[in-house]
């Protein structure tokens, strides 16, 4: 959350405008933390700044793709690397390695079913429109909605049963609860039927969403047009026919 | 390397039998390093005790899929995680925060890129046959060999250009130029005419696949029969009809 009085944010998050996509992972977390941060690409010539950096016109590592963090003279990409650098930072994680090593596997594995999501709209290449994949598309999605929603899912569940039932990763709210919840509430958005289907075999997943969902710490943000709503040129789309 | 006589290694490697696959990107630095190391499923009743840890009869954090590693107490999954892991252990990354960032980072990349080589043959479903989703492969694999690998390799060789154009991390070898090494070794055999077409937009990477595969330090592993070699039941395969 950027307040226009404070002093330049030292966070500057690089990603798409338009869309909240792998970025929001991100933001929820900047977001609970109340960290003052700049999301670039909403700025003037923003657009402009990220590809900058794209290009390789600027010092440090050269990111792949966005979202991108810029902290300092640091430029880290990926998602699930982003969270780990800041999750100690934003005291979103606890301080033992262990836990930071948890941490990040069950981030990494959100990671995997986020680009698992995004190929059921798009599994042939990504330079395609949906249109002209949309057979293919049918396909894929009718495997991710039978095998990998209700794998992935109920491997979440496990460790949810395995640690103190209401947070992923020790015993306080951590940054792969907050990734969590934006999955679940992703894959509702996605495929309404799927969800309703595996629901009844992941209620403490549920919880975990809801509870988050309900974090105060979150309210205003969520309330906010900084929250942009889920659409079909984003990462998490509803196309009925992807649905069963 | 395990030495039979030595104490019982203190880094236990879980990974499918039989290929290479993801484990190999571990397993490079592991020997690298001269780590002792025992490959669980390379020796007896090696198979129940990975699916033990599967199916949560072991404590410590519940892995997704193999490989994993167990060290002490602790149990980390997903290869990049291991490396990150591993890396200041065995000393094959730099011990500033930054550049340990960085690392992860460019091996998060390969994640991505190995995951899409393993959707090139199974675009629709990894629980069906290859068989079964030939022609869609071929679509997806056109667009991989045409678009991706030159996107990818491309911006590796602009990381090398930004670096000393001989290590992706620093100015010494670490575990990104291991993997880089079976990364572009996969790629060209799975996909060597694509390959032998990018070959001359990336000559930094190819002198740091040379330079690898001549390392010393690799030499007795490389000739040994733990380095498996490719074979299509593996992640890198050669089907001729998805190399255009």
């Amino acid at each position: 959350m950027l307040n226009e009085t404070a002093m330049k944010p030292s966070y500057e998050l690089f990603y798409w405008p338009g869309i909240s996509g792998r970025g929001e992972f991100v933001r929820l977390s900047l977001e609970w933390a109340k960290a003052p941060y700049r999301e670039v690409t909403r700025e003037p010539n923003g657009m402009d700044e990220m590809f900058a950096f794209l290009r390789g016109k600027r010092p440090g590592a050269l990111p792949f793709a966005p979202p991108f963090l810029k902290h300092g003279a640091l430029v880290v990409a990926h998602v699930a690397n982003i969270l780990a650098y800041l999750g100690p930072r934003l005291r979103l994680v606890p301080a033992a390695e262990r836990a930071r090593v948890e941490a990040h596997e069950l981030e990494l594995t959100i990671t995997d079913i986020v680009a698992e999501v995004h190929d059921t709209h798009h599994p042939i290449s990504v330079s395609q429109y949906y249109e002209d994949q949309t057979d293919v598309a049918k396909l894929r999605a009718a495997s991710f909605t039978k095998e990998r929603i209700p794998k992935y899912l109920g491997y979440f569940e496990r460790v949810l049963e395995r640690g103190d039932g209401k947070h992923l990763v020790g015993r306080k709210r951590s940054y792969v609860d907050l990734s969590m919840f934006h999955l679940v509430a992703g894959l509702r958005y996605s495929f309404p039927k799927a969800m309703k289907r595996v629901t009844p075999k992941i209620p403490k997943l549920a919880r975990l969403h809801d509870a988050v969902e309900g974090d105060a710490r979150l309210a205003a943000y969520l309330a906010s047009p900084r929250r942009l709503a889920f659409n079909e040129h984003d990462l998490f789309r509803r196309y009925p026919e992807l649905d069963g």
